[in-house]
């Protein structure tokens, strides 16, 4: 289906996704607003005065998450920038009310540069609970959320590189069982090292320790080019510690995974018949894979998932991030840890009582995802 | 009455006056949420990337308006920061949603320097409709007022000075009917020359030149004196142009109103009763006024007006900001001139259809203000 007619009409009918309301739907006499604004608010603003800790008990903070995007690498757009890029962070705030009925309001910000992203966030963070950064290009992504996660006492969760990472976990542990492997034992070629494929790498390592390989459009990354970036350089920690040189089609000969958060069409039938038996593809890249999965099939995979709601195993950030918000807000945690990602990934993967080569990952709609991630997030 | 308890009890109840919901009240069927976000809502970016204009047609920008405070000047509490001032901020847009249907987001902001604070309300202008500038000490909140209306696209108003100087203006149009005078005959002492004693020497200049005085805690504001910072110095191009010296006892004597946005009792009987015949008392410091009225009214005074809903002729600034910033938002208007705040005040004082000396102001529940004022906002 195209949804490209049915957004323009709904988004045109509704003037926008998401509305404020008052959390009090009785009648607001006079007196009541008399004490929700002045004079009687007074007494509020002086209990938190007295202690910062009652924000969360008396103001909506409690329940929270700014979505903020500069709008530069907006997914299948690119840099489209902070008025274009609305839309996709309303939309964001809709499924945050929608799955976990957390409040959220979409900022998009008309700043590119870390140090005036980082200024900017911290000068609006007593507004928030929480704060989801939301498509911003990498590497500048990572210095951002690093900075904000010392600087700032509410938990900021770049979701492009966590919620995908934690998903893709979350199915390679099915996968893992559905084909009778170890992760610890398993040779996985990562193609794409933006947000996304940093973080799966770094969170599988932090996992299982397995043999990872990371792919860029020049080949495998490795020590011995001489054109790496420092975030480039810091995946090497991860990854390649063998030091082997060579193409994607020269790695991926007898790896048992590849993930792809790369292009379209980047993965052949001949790539997959080189990898070892029964291998896993996940051809993330949206909204067309690296490899049809009718073509992986044909070419020997055992699984395969892809970032697409129409066919099955989609891995989708939906599936991590109500729970995550849900569980940091109620549980007043301060900083979303590796050890959260690992748990809510467990936790993902155990929902699908049977995985089958079809169902490594429960449905985006299963409505004890956002509970059961909640819980482990204290 | 005392509104502390009350105040601390509802806000304790629902945790937070304001929360965000969907405007599609009907189920969120997958294929919905596949139109609301990706990959349907790339097709409403791309609408936006070929017309920025189109952000208002399919973004809830189009009702939304930012209310904005580094907390360093709060209603009776001063400077309390972002943190405290967040229950004061959500109940501004409490007020919005309530008298306007206007969607609001409270946002407290941790820097306070007039650089910090430009640069931080540019970054996220993008993100909302319209800027409710709130409770920003002066003399720092005119500078960021006056920049940002140069810098940004969208109308910035700052309600403690332009708000509160049109309710005033309204009121004044009325006492003058009530007392049979011309404003533009008046002499006028204003006392206090902060955010909203500077708004309202200035609109009052502009709406029939009267012979103002303003006064600050070390007398009038004279060509004389060696103490004025670059604020003060302003004031004198629209008020003390015959350049008079003097206490405010003395510059009080013969004149037909006194306008205090100062501080409790500053005001005698003696001052009254050496003011013109049928004096006129505008007492709005707050919670307790310049003078009391039944006071005022012992020495003379015709009519007399306050800041609390408790006593006759309350001057609430919710009498205009809903309407100024519906109509703002309705009619694509991208700066509030002093044209619609004269409009507005005019508008105010024509819903008093007879106004007598307990009624020159109508009530803040009257709702023909909203339409009326924005169908001048224009």
């Amino acid at each position: 289906m195209n949804f490209d007619e049915l957004a323009l009409e709904l988004h045109k009918k509704y003037k926008g996704k998401i509305t404020v309301e008052l959390r009090d739907n009785d009648e607001l006499t006079r007196e009541k607003l008399s004490a929700y604004y002045t004079p009687g608010v007074a007494a509020v603003s002086k209990a938190i005065v007295e202690n910062p800790e009652n924000l969360k008990e008396y103001t909506w903070t409690n329940n929270l998450v700014a979505v903020i995007s500069d709008g530069s690498s907006v997914l299948g757009l690119g840099n489209i920038g902070p008025k274009a890029s609305m839309p996709v962070m309303e939309g964001k705030s809709l499924l945050f009310n929608h799955f976990a009925d957390i409040d959220s309001v979409p900022i998009t910000l008309d700043v590119h540069s870390p140090d005036e992203i980082v200024a900017t966030i911290k000068a609006i963070a007593p507004s928030f609970g929480a704060i989801n950064l939301e498509d911003i290009g990498a590497p500048q992504c990572f210095e951002i959320e690093e900075r904000l996660k010392k600087e700032l006492e509410i938990p900021v969760f770049h979701d492009d590189q966590h919620g995908t990472a934690i998903v893709v976990l979350a199915g390679l542990i099915n996968a893992m069982k559905v084909t009778g492997r170890e992760l610890r034992d398993a040779k996985i070629v990562v193609s794409g090292v933006g947000a996304a494929g940093t973080a799966i790498i770094k969170l599988l390592s932090k996992y299982a320790q397995p043999r990872i390989f990371a792919v860029d459009s020049k080949g495998v990354i490795s020590a011995n080019r001489t054109d790496l970036n420092e975030h480039k350089k810091e995946i090497l920690k991860y990854s390649n510690l063998s030091g082997i040189d060579g193409s994607l089609s020269d790695i991926i000969q007898g790896a048992d995974i590849f993930i792809g958060v790369s292009r379209a069409g980047l993965v052949t039938k001949e790539m997959v018949g080189s990898m070892d038996k029964d291998p896993i593809i996940f051809a993330l890249a949206n909204p067309t894979p690296e490899i049809m999965p009718d073509e992986a099939k044909a070419a020997g995979a055992a699984i395969i998932a892809t970032g697409r709601s129409d066919m099955p195993n989609q891995v989708n950030n939906a599936l991590a991030f109500p729970g995550i918000f849900r569980g940091a807000l109620d549980n007043g945690v301060k900083q979303i840890t590796d050890e959260h990602k690992l748990a809510a990934a467990k936790v993902i993967a155990e929902l699908v009582e049977r995985p089958t080569t079809d169902e490594i990952i429960p449905s985006v709609m299963d409505d004890r995802l956002v509970p059961s991630i909640a819980k482990v997030i204290v």
